[in-house]
């Protein structure tokens, strides 16, 4: 059982969940807030979790919606109130980890919750949340160790909310709860983590240690990405998908870039319930082919970590991969059409991983980034 | 300016010594007592950080020894009770730095200190030292991150004291303070933080991030160390070999091995002063030749970064190293025969590192090891 204490403190291997009372009592939480969505409430993995945990929580919030919202959080903040819980079981992929932040964020903090947000600077308000214990069931997002949630707030903003006081106190890695993933969704999600490592790596942030674990991730995932997509019940493969996407994570303390920019900025149109991974994948390529060579030692690592040649082409190693693994490989493909491009591209320029891009993007570079990736 | 922010909090850069006193503020320390040794009280660096400082420190003790003793820390903490300091900045090398722990387990520990040792299973018994800020003058402990200290008890034992508490909250990591090291000291703590990173890959902890961090700081301090020994004014090579340092810490989190076990049993022989990272240096080629290729894959990927091919040696890579760089050969150029063994070999076997050695490491295995370094 490896037991890793960067950022937050990980329990990771086939088996973990059994340790979840132990870590629940290593943080002093008694009585469990479980906060998870639909899908596993219906698959019966939210069984699985309960039947780990010694006695019954102090509440379950099962109504996560696909991409986390504040209305949402706000009824799950009002079923953590009345449920007098001492901490939360975030369980899930991205959305159930979100939503968990965000409700955290709500039962701890006053005032209007919008000032909370990255683009207002909300950082400096945040303090501490209730011991949130994050117990992923995919293997792409990350949330289980980095600091940030993505919320889409009530005014219609998809807004980002970063802390270290947001990073969980711990997490239970147990590859186990993803051996049911379908290969579609192993496929986006871990494309996911692939685009955390790739982006952190470019990132023009000083940062050698979360670049060293990036390079690392990305090998891994390119390793194993396409036997678990292949094989769901590929132990070594499941095992390897879930260390890539906890390392995507700690890498992206680094900072992320344009590829996360214009997926938030897409993942906010309702209609199309655009999947935030899948959205990474078809981004990605487009992405470093703008990029070029402008940062030629960093895409010499990547290459080696990727296992191409000097002279490999990096964008069409990615375009390659996504469609050995049956992703799209278009916007147009998910549903995207021009008429989206006006009234999502301010959100693109604003985001947060826009400020942190390999090189600068203004509009047009997003307006150049979108149309390639139409 | 970088910010690192994993195990401990890191300001990393040519400049950083200027963040010391917001530092301090943000870890609420008004008056901080100075742990260093008489060496950087000769040579002014001492003047350069109380200059630092926006006001007089509560304290300072330059009696640090080459290898932190017990009494010295007794000494040390007897000064800072007199202070009414409220925090602790070790600077120096690692052995301010394991002092200035030391002291800090005094002070706030109850009990004779040896209790509190890793071989009594002491981690059990640490909690809280006053906030410890750690500020390196060299490059390659790696102890302003690490959660360990390593002191000569009274009774003649070399101890080894972990604890997460014992982590500084903060590293102020300057390499503007490293640009007078000569030559012979950028070499060997250089190899010190090679060992950390090649003996941190190598054991078979699983903890993949500090892995791939060992590995980049291996082929940061490969491509380096040359440079900076052959030219010490050369800022470049003196960040990397910070970095490289500050790495080998973070990867040492998964563990050591046999070359610090025997390092630290031959560091207590008195009449020699034995330099840690010489030993380090010496006995790593003769243990990598032991351990020969049993975890090919690691191997493979120390192959590749250190920049050899596939069936390179990388046993013989380390000795070519050690001797471009001006360290001696063996054991016996510095002074080690075979009549210490006998009362150091017990000292090798029962050492906290032997636990996580690549390869099971037992008193045969240590003989071996020692008769091939001498």
């Amino acid at each position: 059982m490896a037991q890793m204490n960067y950022l937050t403190q990980c329990t990771f291997d086939f088996g973990a969940l059994a340790q979840l009372p132990k870590v629940l009592k290593a943080h002093s939480v008694t009585k469990p807030f479980v906060v998870t969505d639909p899908g596993l409430k219906a698959n019966g993995l939210l069984d699985t979790l309960l039947a780990a945990l010694a006695e019954p929580p102090a509440g379950v919030f099962t109504d996560t919606p696909a991409n986390p919202t504040e209305s949402a959080s706000e009824q799950a903040a009002a079923a953590y109130r009345a449920s007098g819980a001492d901490g939360i079981i975030a369980f899930g992929g991205g959305s159930s980890m979100d939503l968990a932040k965000a409700m955290g964020l709500m039962v701890t903090h006053e005032g209007p919750f919008e000032r909370l947000g990255g683009s207002q600077r909300g950082m400096r308000h945040i303090t501490k949340i209730p011991p949130l214990i994050a117990v992923p069931t995919t293997a792409g997002t990350g949330s289980e160790v980095s600091p940030g949630a993505v919320v889409i707030l009530n005014n219609g903003r998809k807004e980002t909310f970063v802390s270290a006081f947001l990073v969980p106190v711990a997490a239970v890695c147990d590859p186990e709860l993803t051996m049911g993933l379908p290969p579609f969704l192993t496929a986006a999600t871990g494309m996911d983590a692939m685009t955390h490592c790739i982006e952190a790596v470019l990132t023009p942030v000083v940062h050698p240690p979360a670049e060293a674990i990036g390079l690392d991730g990305a090998e891994r995932i390119n390793t194993w990405i396409e036997r678990a997509v292949k094989d769901g019940s590929d132990r070594d493969a499941r095992w390897h998908m879930m260390m890539g996407s906890f390392q995507g994570a700690l890498a992206f303390a680094k900072g992320l870039g344009a590829v996360h920019g214009l997926s938030h900025a897409l993942g906010r149109i309702h209609e199309l319930k655009l999947h935030h991974g899948t959205l990474n994948a078809v981004i990605l390529p487009h992405s470093l082919a703008m990029i070029g060579d402008a940062q030629p030692e960093k895409f010499a690592r990547l290459r080696r970590a990727l296992g191409l040649g000097p002279n490999g082409d990096l964008a069409q190693a990615i375009r390659d991969l996504n469609a050995r693994i049956g992703l799209p490989a278009s916007l147009s493909a998910m549903g995207v059409t021009e008429a989206h491009w006006p009234s999502t591209r301010d959100y693109a320029v604003s985001d947060l991983a826009t400020l942190s891009n390999a090189i600068p993007f203004d509009g047009e570079k997003y307006d150049e980034l979108f149309k390639r990736a139409l």
